[in-house]
């Protein structure tokens, strides 16, 4: 198996409205919201048959959503690859010299594992990497 | 067919940098590199088993891509959606009260006809419609 987007992530101001905004872009219907306690997030996701679009919302002004719209505005945030052993995948992107906010993989809001790349080594694009439960 | 997520833009400064980046990041070699004349773009892409991933430089300072690159610095550009109809995709997005930069379809680089949804009423994102050929 080879990597593949899972997701996009656009981090919002109000999750309810923007639900609302996206309902009508995509033309769907978004599943049930979820609420990360533990990196004050709440998000809502479209299936868009296969890749998936993840709305985020900082539910407290320290969480990094929230900081995120709060310096650049809400939008496009980040993005993410399912990988199939994501153990293997931090370890070689660190001897390629990229920067990994997450050395070791933490729980993901679907249960599956997932590690972040820190944007500073990627040319400002912030990578999420998943590897399903 | 429903709608599906057909490609990532990102921004960058330098493009034959940049691929060597992504090329590590991602473990992919790129496909060949394309030049949009029209639109002062020069872009690599990176097929990622189905949504591909894109590296967009702007070639001239008043292209799209190089002001973003200037206000913004380089990231996460846009995403782009192939919808079975392009026409009755901006329509339905128009009566919703969407804001269109192209009204109507013009012709992308894989030749294919695209429009793009203004940020401004998406909440920040940039939107790419796509209808292969």
């Amino acid at each position: 198996m080879s990597s593949r987007v899972a997701h996009i992530g656009i981090a919002v101001r109000n999750l309810d409205q923007a639900v609302g905004v996206f309902a009508a872009l995509l033309g769907l219907s978004p599943e049930d919201t979820v609420t990360m306690g533990d990196q004050n997030l709440r998000i809502a996701t479209f299936d868009m048959d296969g890749c998936r679009v993840e709305l985020l919302e900082g539910v407290s002004p320290d969480s990094t959503v929230s900081r995120f719209v709060e310096s650049r505005g809400p939008g496009i945030h980040h993005f993410c690859l399912t990988v199939p052993d994501i153990e293997r995948e931090i370890e070689r992107l660190e001897k390629a010299g990229f920067r990994m906010i997450d050395h070791t993989p933490r729980i993901g809001a679907d249960g599956g594992r997932i590690a972040f790349v820190h944007p500073d080594s990627t040319g400002g694009v912030l990578l999420e990497l998943h590897q399903k439960e």
